[in-house]
């Protein structure tokens, strides 16, 4: 086959797809979608075979032939050869093969059009450049235009910097950025960009809502999905550089042999795309497998146990990255079980892979057995007196909330509290609190809110992201993760629009500064192919959507109202659970008169453990924002609000306002009917519709709980719930998905 | 887009990949995936979208245009329409635009090569011989050749059965019939052709090996996946009509209006493909559902409930199947528990469905609390006692053999112990025995083994099918049971291979005197695409695979020694579980001087169940085969085989053998590489990886038991095992999937 044949057959698919647009509307949805995948997918006349949303943001979409400046072909600076070095060059074949329908051929000499990859021994005219370049990670892309030709750069200190150039590359072709004049020079802010899947070894996936584990454990590792390949592949095109397999709710049976051959695989698959393995470690690992008596932290025996089963891993495999513990907390054995505190368990982690270059992830998330004066207090409590005494290679891992990744949460203040010891930074993907996988929620501007947040720790330089990247107190050793929305669902996360907030946690955590809007786009760009109004249409929807979900969830502070265990849907009248601060009643307190939680001084002042200006600002009730009121305040249901309406007047117009949003999101939607491939299109819409079901589930049978107890009307134009409370009471989920097993 | 073009650019396609074929050789297999998905699927560049099975049966691959008289265009009878027709219309469509690469156009009058599809109404020429046919799901397939044009007709008494006819039609044209002399009249010999899902309402599936449950209860209804109507497509195309959704060790909650819902989605998509909804009912559903304080069969109120609850079910699903009941049996609850009867049981669930036309499905498989005298005998004592006393619309659901699914067994001896009452054949497609879905087993050589067997109950038409089948004692009501192998995996089944015992299942239902070598050779036609010598190595790994199972695991009529629970692996030794016919020492009680369990006479007479004929034949050491001896006989080591070999150096022998067979389908496959698309072929060499690995593990194992009992040596020339007996003791597998939860 010659190229001309390639091109010529491209260009007809090309053609083909734009006239099948057309026939979309004159047919039924299914036959349409048969035709599509006949006319495209000659092989594969199942319907399934439509877009899936398999390919994530990596579908690179055939592209106006005009539409840029394609390179003409590409070179390989030098001759050198690794396996990353290979993914590069297949890489850039294929995804120019789909977007031009021409082969990218390799040069032998520059051409005109000419892409060069430089990379690690020789980076050419970019070698001083780099040099300045923080991140052995980094890389730069600069088009070099002469007088005769014109030719784009990339450059990076090592193959691996050179993968995420030429991902970077490829996301500015998608962009339609003018690729000839090019000049972007990247490195990570931050240095363990990690996913944490919350999977068990048995498949099911803890808060997973998209089928269970891709993790296939049973017949690796004489069997490795291609899946593997592509998770490292779609984590690596966003930044990705780690991956904990396993649930912080641990099985010790995964440090066995049996399981770190299988673990070892899995690593071979993804260190050419730069992503290091992480495992999590019981804390009574040394009992469960080996028979000692104890795992405290100060008896020798379980020190040398750890030091020797860590030997064992970097023999299975080289660059294991380390552990992550969540140690006295729900149930979980931990160092507290001998009356050692979080720093002496860690540290001894620490201790026993710190001679290979390992990493402990030490959680902050501790809820012990015992009931506090406020929940959300203990973190810090617990930790602030260990800062100064841990290990170098340890980082505090915490949730950017203090209770439990709500859909507002005030940040941390772990955030800020501990100057000496890096703090990891915990976002939640998996929409365990807003939704699940079938309401739509882009996370972007969450976690804007949170990385942007002044701790005031400082002058300057101390918002949350200055924290997490190590800038404000100048740490070696910064981490950010993701708990993962990834399962075995064909579209990974369970929605497509649940793989924005994958994208987006790859591409914060690379750069905590970039705006949640411009991150919007960059992936509507590339899951997508939509007019310039459709892609307005879907901006539109994701950047308000979050901000619905806490106008149906849980508006003006509130938080924690989701039914118990499973956490779908509303459940504000719980109270009955065995523990004060397992019930929603416990975080709203409402009464007839009042409602909120008091965590000023006439409180728990929870507000002490934030620095002055946040605790001034946030401790009265003129400055605290109206998002974050009943988090930090009590007060009664005429409390005049800055709207000038009382509280429960400015509730309920929360609630209907997020029910609404929801509904306009439908609407929206609907507008965008044959400009999206009918699988996705369809599998939005049934989403949406659940969404708004659900939305008006969580108003309805949440008003008719604050009427219950407040005795008040809704304001005149607010329809009165469905159903009664006692209905919505006497709902049950037995089998809703991601509990904890 | 006009034809032409639609032509034009598949025979482009056709051609490059035949080319891209040539180039597989050359490049690395990864390199060359990525071109098949860059070439042939121009919007989907991820590797994955390569052929990953996801067609099953129904790729229609692309045909040499002169490889048959293809179709000139096709017409619809008459002006009818229903949802079948237009399934019909679109998968002709589809199919041919697959095969052809044009389009089968729609015929306004007769033309040469005409495709006539007679509905319901109006059957043209065929409408006498179509009386003839005896079941509404018959159809007609007849080339008709005039003298100055030739057209074919597919005629049937039902939209369904004109699908069947389509099917089958499609079928014809993939294995390169001649297209222009088809004669072909056909009904299913079996009416009730149902799937029995083992599935639970948490997504776990018992005995699954290949994900979790298809069915995604969480989202349905308002999001009904795609993949029903795949599921519902690929049934219909061997003939399947009925699937109960639900696992036998049932839970009462999918009998909820919460949940009938969501089976009234599925049975809405399953509608116009020919397929009924059945679901299990737990016997003690009156009591956990509504607060009955008993479930006794004679209680007024009780059977009350379940006429209430049947008419319920009724009008959420108007064409309700019926219900399939596993009671009183490994901890279920049923009739037994208020000292009533299995006819009882099924009777008041027979009465509550069948104003509405269903049927009971009723479990002859029964494991009583009490320790029997021989495991093998209960079913047959408890319920044939029970002929004649159930209601017309129950039937009884034996499992083929007398134990439980084993890689051989007998025939259960319930075929042709019932006169009275119908006998369904239960099946498993799980290959809960046979080595998962990672071991290659093409079970319809077991099947057609248990359908041809004779029962010798009458002189002729005694077969097992024909028990089945309701020939030999004139039952009107038939019934065929496969256990479904059907998860969330990409490809359905958890491997390719397992596609074929699905589609084996399908055709065997709709006719049980199919050669499953002929069934095999269909399903290869439309699995792959293979030379001649390529089908022949592949037809000969299916035809023996099986029998490879029996050698390394359970060879000359062994049973039941797979690990306990999990039932993955050798456990031979196993003799301490709570009751004697749990563990595998039960079944062979193997001595230093003898091995096998004696059902003769002598021993516990499981033989008298079983007619005269088949009787004498199976308690006489002279004419038992071997491949039963050790079922029916206990005998010792030294016992001389008809070989000529002692019973122990026979045994060596088969276990040598399945693991020579194990390795003999490897190299064949290996000559396979390049002729199979490359992650298809990759998937299942691994496989065979794994397979032969623990075939050999099998072997090892059960061999180096065997010694420590008997204190013999291996036969000169048979390798000693790998490892002690102490090593395969010690080997735990703490997530092996599929365990009953």
């Amino acid at each position: 086959m010659n190229e001309f044949q390639f091109e010529n057959k491209h260009v007809d698919a090309f053609e083909e797809k734009s006239q099948m647009k057309m026939i979309f509307g004159k047919l039924g949805k299914v036959f349409a979608s048969s035709i599509v995948a006949l006319g495209l997918v000659a092989v594969m006349p199942m319907r399934a075979q439509a877009e899936d949303g398999y390919e994530l943001w990596l579908r690179h979409a055939r592209m106006d032939p005009e539409a840029a400046a394609f390179p003409t072909g590409f070179m390989l600076d030098c001759e050198t050869n690794s396996p990353t070095l290979n993914i590069i060059s297949d890489e850039l074949q294929s995804a120019f093969m789909a977007m031009t329908g021409s082969e990218l051929v390799r040069h032998d000499k520059l051409e005109d059009g000419t892409l060069i990859l430089s990379s690690t021994q020789c980076s050419g005219s970019l070698q001083s450049d780099l040099e300045a370049v923080e991140s052995d990670e980094g890389y730069i892309i600069r088009s070099e235009n002469g007088e005769e030709i014109g030719h784009t750069l990339i450059g990076a200190k090592t193959d691996i910097g050179l993968l995420y150039g030429v991902f970077d590359y490829l996301r500015q072709v998608a962009s339609e950025a003018d690729l000839t004049k090019l000049d972007i020079t990247q490195a990570p802010a931050i240095d363990l960009r990690v996913l944490n899947h919350w999977d068990d070894l048995n498949g099911h996936v803890e808060r997973g809502f998209s089928g269970e584990s891709i993790w296939d454990w049973f017949r690796m590792p004489d069997y490795m999905s291609p899946r593997y390949t592509d998770y490292a592949r779609a984590n690596a095109s966003v930044g990705i550089n780690g991956t904990v397999l396993t649930n912080v709710n641990a099985d010790a049976t995964v440090l066995t042999p049996r399981y770190l051959e299988k673990v070892a695989a899995l690593a071979d698959v993804f260190r050419p795309y730069g992503i290091k393995v992480y495992l999590t470690a019981r804390f009574s690992a040394p009992m469960e497998l080996d028979g000692l008596e104890t795992a405290d932290p100060r008896n020798s025996d379980v020190q040398e146990w750890w030091k020797t089963k860590a030997d064992e891993i970097y023999e299975y495999i080289p660059d294991f990255g380390g552990f992550l513990v969540k140690a006295n907390s729900e149930g979980q054995p931990g160092p507290q079980d001998y009356d050692r505190d979080h720093a002496e368990g860690a540290n001894m982690l620490a201790d026993a892979v710190a001679p290979n270059g390992g990493v402990v992830m030490w959680r902050a998330f501790v809820y012990s057995a015992e009931e506090p004066d406020d929940r959300v207090k203990q973190a810090y409590d617990e930790f602030v007196p260990l800062d100064g005494k841990f290990r170098d290679n340890v980082l505090v891992q915490s949730k950017n909330g203090p209770l439990d990744f709500q859909p507002r949460e005030p940040i941390h203040p772990l955030f800020g509290g501990m100057e000496k010891t890096p703090v990891m930074l915990e976002l939640q993907l998996t929409k365990e609190y807003l939704g699940f996988s079938t309401h739509l929620a882009y996370l972007g501007p969450m976690w804007e809110e949170v990385l942007d947040t002044d701790t005031h720790v400082k002058k300057e330089d101390a918002s949350v992201a200055d924290i997490v990247d190590g800038k404000t107190f100048n740490h070696k050793l910064s981490g950010i993760a993701g708990v993962a929305n990834i399962g075995r669902d064909r579209n990974w996360a369970g929605s497509i629009f649940d793989q924005a907030n994958w994208y987006a946690f790859g591409r914060l955590a690379w750069n905590p500064k970039l705006s949640s809007s411009s991150i919007a786009e960059e992936w509507i760009d590339q899951t997508f192919d939509l007019s310039n109004a459709g892609e307005e249409t879907v901006l539109s929807m994701m950047m308000g959507s979050r901000e619905a979900v806490v106008d149906y969830m849980t508006p003006l502070g509130l938080t924690h109202l989701m039914g118990t265990g499973h956490h779908y849907g509303p459940g504000p009248w719980v109270d009955d659970l065995g523990r004060a601060d397992w019930n929603p009643y416990y975080y709203h307190r409402a009464t007839a008169d009042e409602i909120g939680f008091d965590r000023t001084k006439t409180g728990s002042n929870a507000l002490a453990q934030y620095a002055k200006p946040l605790r001034k600002k946030w401790s009265n009730l003129e400055t605290v924002p109206d998002n974050l009121l009943l988090w930090f305040h009590r007060v009664g249901w005429d409390y005049e609000m800055k709207s000038g309406l009382t509280l429960w007047q400015e509730m309920v117009r929360h609630y209907d306002r997020g029910v609404d949003a929801v509904a306009k999101m439908q609407s929206d939607w609907l507008n965008l009917e044959g400009e999206i491939d009918a699988e996705r299109y369809q599998q939005i819409s049934d989403f949406l519709g659940i969404q708004h079901k659900e939305a008006k589930w969580w108003r309805d049978a949440s008003l008719a709980y604050w009427m219950s107890i407040n005795g008040l009307e809704l304001p005149e134009g607010s329809a009165q719930p469905e159903h009664s409370l006692e209905y919505y009471k006497a709902l049950s989920f037995p089998f809703a998905p991601g509990q904890t097993q």
